[in-house]
């Protein structure tokens, strides 16, 4: 079993890798030049890039790591697409957020228009960032499989359906754990499992490890949200870079406020073990990391 | 030659093949009840269906009415997309437009939180759509080709990267008549060309034909454009379903602000006179509604 600090090590590494890539795929489109700015203002702000560290590191479980090298576009696509959500998701007509890893969300930094437009943009160049890893010789099938999956965890039955309901779900409204549980598998976990299903389909697996990864993604998902919901009580302003209780100032249900902290930390205990046992097929450093990137999700601080 | 009552009701027969599809597509998904209400509003409020009519007759003309009726869910994707292009521009923070085809716009009818979503939904499910007309027999390199022109065409190098630009061309900024042409190949252009480039590809046309649609439809979505502009000065506000003279509300630089009426005109005439060059080497009906369809784009009323 590979250790926290190494995970995170690794962790740091594997971001700087997509970073690197990230801070130059939207200059080489040539989008305008003040469309340009915000679209790099939000991409580079940091974060932990645990989307696409996902997706690599299960493209080099299932194949290899020049395989995974092959598909950093793929990679950072979906980091386009996180940044895309997070941007609309700022705006004052959703969640009215001023701050955003511990700078000035987009809207604020930039004007709203820019705002809405950037995030446009960042969906629409992912899809052609992810379709572009055709041309270093992966099978078109495949890359195909994997936007449509991409596409469809970004859209109405996963990311998008997922905020709509969650914008519904604040003022005090009547949620029970299923319908929250259903809510979040959408607005978050379905953008976190489809890194590992994508990566999967990358690599030319055939059921089994599809299913494997699918859980693996499902319940890692899982895992991350009940911690967002928790760091929201417990977590310090000054290390999430954005203000925390906000979910109590709404009067959002939440797995807190459902089960609270202690209940809700050993729920999010069991998923992390479900996504452990998902990948009981699977050995070496890849898989142990997989593991790994699993406990993070419930003992990051941020 | 094809008449111009010809055109148009052929144009009504297709639109009505393309909205059959699109009132299925959205249900089928599953989106959340809200949010697939306001994509359907939006979605089915009407319009010409141009994008999807030209998709279609360039498919049926380079290969078979038959491959057509395949292809009808890409059509109607990029139908989607100009949907979700028109939600986002009529947003407060964009055009502020309250009225869109004699009805209110998406964000008043719903609200803003909701537009914004509808809008990202359509553009993710969009990708769906297309990518899915793989498992209707269309082979994966010319889906996967497709994908990527039609997202290209709706990114930062085209419509979203148009949309920045011409909010930066208002307030009698200096723009100059090659500034203003080259942002309208991006805002309207762009997704006015890619049906017609995407149509080839699907077609598995070599290069040859996919330059003259290429060519085909960079005229005609310029010539398109002219007209928008010159419509807004002589247009009647009952037939078009918008307010008109608000170009000259928003002191927008346009054709007709630079050109004056008359020579907009014989400029956009001279666009679909290279739209209907560029059909030279094609015979047949299909070729005739071409020819047709890029003479309406200058003849139309609303």
């Amino acid at each position: 079993m590979i250790s926290r600090s190494e995970v995170e090590g690794r962790l740091r590494e594997e971001a700087a890798t997509v970073e690197k890539w990230l801070s130059g795929c939207l200059k080489r489109r040539g989008a305008p030049e003040g469309l340009l700015a915000a679209m790099e203002y939000s991409l580079m702000a940091g974060g932990k890039r645990i989307r696409p560290v996902l997706f690599l590191n299960v493209v080099r479980m299932l194949v290899s790591d020049n395989w995974a090298q092959r598909l950093l576009p793929f990679a950072g696509a979906i980091e386009c697409i996180h940044t895309y959500s997070l941007i609309h998701d700022d705006l004052p007509a959703m969640d009215n957020a001023d701050l955003r890893r511990g700078r000035a969300s987009c809207h604020k930094r930039f004007d709203e228009a820019t705002a809405i437009l950037a995030g446009d943009g960042l969906l629409a160049e992912a899809v052609a960032f992810m379709g572009s890893v055709e041309t270093l010789g992966v099978p078109s099938e495949w890359v195909l499989r994997a936007v449509i999956c991409v596409a469809e965890a970004a859209g109405t039955v996963g990311m998008v359906g997922g905020q709509f309901l969650d914008m519904q779900y604040t003022d005090g409204r009547n949620v029970d754990i299923a319908s929250l549980a259903a809510m979040h598998a959408m607005k978050t976990g379905a953008l976190l499992r489809a890194p590992c299903v994508a990566g999967a389909l990358l690599s030319g697996a055939d059921e089994t490890p599809l299913e494997a990864m699918a859980f693996y993604g499902s319940a890692l998902g899982a895992a991350f949200q009940i911690t967002d919901d928790i760091l929201d009580v417990t977590g310090k302003e000054s290390v999430m870079g954005k203000p925390v209780g906000n979910d109590a100032v709404l009067n959002k249900t939440t797995y807190v406020s459902l089960l609270g902290v202690e209940a809700s930390r050993a729920l999010a205990e069991q998923r992390v073990q479900e996504a452990i046992n998902a990948l009981a097929g699977f050995s070496g450093p890849e898989s142990d990391m997989l593991r790994g990137l699993a406990a993070y999700c419930i003992n990051r601080i941020s």
